[in-house]
């Protein structure tokens, strides 16, 4: 049995699993695609971490993660730069679908928002060609406002867009619902991506009410006010039906239960709550 | 002596001031305009708060708060109604140069955010005659996305700026910069809202990094990474020239200083990181 439709970002299971141990744990329960962190594939060493996923049969759906390029000065930006083609190597390596973008916030000490934004710009088209050249789609992930400051100052799934409208071929997006569920045009910029070929990741979660922590309190599926189905539907009818990829930091809930519990919830709340029921996420 | 063109919002004297006392301590500092929530007026009777501030020569930026228009049913949005033309009598009373209004988020158990904006565009249609026939203009406060569940479903400067467009004359918006500071699109439809006479208000405050609670860690001026001269310069060139008004809600930080030294600390930060230089500040 497989359950079509499903994969598990390894920060929902960060505390309780190695890679090894996540692909054992979510084949046990029929789960057939995951996306792990860098430093995770790093733990057991890039080759291993390969042979893993390959001997599994397992789908990557992504690489977490590139970006965070501002920096206080050139050779900040330059080392990130040359940090981010090794992510990208990475990437290739474990035949991740893409990898996913975090493009970093504001320099510390800076206020200038459209700065850090220009060498944002900058630092995605340094690292595009070396990316196109080995065939991997970069992945924006535009993250929630309340972290432009500190870790992205791509805010919005428009803003995104129009950088990878600047930067053309082989970039696109990561729609989180949790950064971007909120937004007045999120339906117009979802069509908008979809016309592009710009959708290459959907991730999962949900906004709690109310909400303890700015990073580490995202909700199960179903436990919060995020409107998934509607936002599929729209994602579907954009043109993407790749998986759905649950991504749940969760320091006092998620990460203190045993692994097999969370993976269980992931599963049944995707299918109960995420999953459109137009086609059988079910299968042998 | 007195400081010119800075107003404070009695929300960041809460618990150590009734409206008598944080009038006294801004007199004493020479600040001659503060902008008091309805709980604060009710609790002395708009009579007597009206007294106060015209015995003081008091300006009222604004009354905070009208606005949590959507509700569970329509019972519910037309009590909301109600309650809104009450607080338009409140600020009328006490000569508010606005009233500002949070709109409200999602009704509880809804995950319909559209359903959610429309409910508070018909409740501003349905108070917005009452405070034309008064003389007293709405002002919409978009808030930061994060509260988009729970406080206020108008999210971004357009959004509440094409709200406007809808409604036409005697609404506008105030512009928090803790709420707008990340977008993208800030200072274009800060410009936008020059054009329409919009601008109503400009409260001031800072963003903390890190953030530790949603609600209650707003910074003082300088203490974050808000470019507020920018932002300053940009609402003065879009024709507004009204006073900043600091709102700080800082439960473990300025809430537990004596008022006076808060008092002191907003005073200060205005004149060194939000006032622009091109005239003076401070006046016989």
């Amino acid at each position: 049995m497989s359950i079509q439709g499903l994969s598990i970002n390894l920060a929902t299971v960060r505390p309780q699993y190695s890679v090894a141990q996540a692909v054992d744990a979510c084949l046990a329960l029929g789960i057939t695609a995951i996306a792990p962190w860098r430093d995770q594939i790093q733990a057991i060493g890039v080759k291993e971490a390969a042979s893993i996923i390959r001997s599994n049969k397992i789908r990557v759906t992504c690489l977490c993660r590139g970006g965070m390029f501002p920096a206080a000065d050139k050779t900040g930006l330059a080392a990130a730069i040359e940090d981010n083609k090794r992510a990208i190597d990475e990437a290739v390596a474990i035949q991740a679908d893409c990898l996913v973008l975090v493009v970093g916030g504001l320099p510390k000490g800076s206020r200038d928002l459209p700065a850090a934004r220009e060498m944002v710009a900058d630092g995605l088209a340094a690292i595009l060609p070396y990316a196109r050249e080995r065939s991997l789609p970069l992945a924006i992930e535009p993250l929630h406002p309340m972290y432009a400051a500190d870790r992205a100052c791509i805010n919005t799934l428009e803003q995104a867009l129009d950088v990878c409208d600047l930067l053309g071929e082989g970039i696109g997006v990561a729609i989180d619902v949790y950064h971007v569920w909120w937004d007045p045009n999120l339906y117009k910029q979802i069509a908008r991506a979809g016309a592009g070929g710009r959708i290459l990741a959907h991730h999962i979660c949900d906004w709690l009410v109310p909400t303890r922590d700015l990073l580490l309190d995202r909700g199960m599926m179903g436990d919060g006010v995020i409107d998934l189905k509607s936002i599929r539907a729209a994602i579907e009818k954009a043109g993407y039906r790749g998986p759905q990829e649950v991504e749940i930091f969760s320091s006092e809930n998620w990460w203190k239960r045993p692994g097999e519990e969370v993976l269980s919830a992931c599963a049944e709340r995707f299918l109960t709550t995420c999953h459109l029921q137009d086609k059988l996420a079910i299968g042998e």
